[in-house]
């Protein structure tokens, strides 16, 4: 069975969003017994990401990703729209990550969450989750 | 239903090439409806990429990887093998991109883009399509 | 078919440790013939990659790793958990990697090796492999 479902995140600053229970509603509603959950999000300037879910780390994580990648570097495409290093952040990381499924939960381990980074607030983030599996 | 095809692109110089088409052209030939499209390159020095098709912005993306990981920083494979830079940088990137398929197309966002990305021109690459869905 | 299989790994320092022989064997019991492997590590500081198996190139991705996230750079996680860096190494890295089955094998590329990445060892790190396919 395949099943897909969207949803929608408003960012109002360069955050790091726990969207775990968003996805796992989803993984519920689509029956799926064993199978995979791909979180895939269909921006150039943001990314999923998976990781532990501690105040201190996801600032450490967002402040490391700006040092490797600093603003206004030069960038050409910063004289058309003022974030080529929201999209070079978001290529490094990537777009999506797929999780598998056990016993129709998401197979995440102890402290593992997702989440949805915007590299480029503020704005309305859409996430598809495809789930492939048996019922 | 599976479907598995493969294509090939040559590389001039270290350069970040649209293979958006291709890939659609093998969804399409496909015949899925609903599923999952995996885009993988089987190399050590080469990465699949998403994000937008903007000139400035595919220079600075090339750029800032070679930033992040220099030439010649004493690397020891460059002892045996001058392109450790297009190892670490295949590695961070990553050689694959999974894209969710709905309605006989690549979901891609408004400004998504599938790009090969070559660390180590020039070069024939080889780009796996495998596509799983329901037709 | 779904086939779903777990393996753990012992970790006594930052290795980068290769897996591929025990991918393959789960991939052999699986039956499958044409598919996909997700290979997944549970950890939020550990990661697996693909690339080639040259010793002095797998010392110089964990040494560029360490450069591009430094080890005590005043990291808020550190205050309860000295390893932010291995958190941030991981999310740039990615938890796992899918690879596509031909014909009863993973579809390497003839360079290509899979590694679990271990960040903050020593440990006992766990691999999950979900293989999807037709058998």
């Amino acid at each position: 069975m395949f099943y897909l479902e969207s949803f929608h995140v408003k960012t109002t600053k360069e955050e790091i969003l726990d969207i775990t229970r968003n996805v796992g509603e989803i993984v519920s509603k689509s029956g799926a017994k064993n199978g995979l959950a791909v979180v895939y999000t269909p921006h150039t300037t943001a990314s999923v990401i998976i990781n532990e879910n501690e105040k201190g780390l996801v600032e450490d994580i967002r402040e490391t990703l700006a040092k490797i990648v600093p603003r206004s570097a030069g960038y050409k495409h910063d004289r058309i729209d003022n974030n080529a290093h929201s999209h070079i952040k978001a290529v490094i990381v990537g777009n999506s990550r797929v999780i598998p499924l056990f016993d129709k939960k998401l197979a995440l381990g102890t402290w593992e969450h997702i989440f949805l980074t915007d590299f480029d607030p503020p704005r309305t983030r859409t996430v598809n989750v495809l789930i492939f599996g048996e019922l």
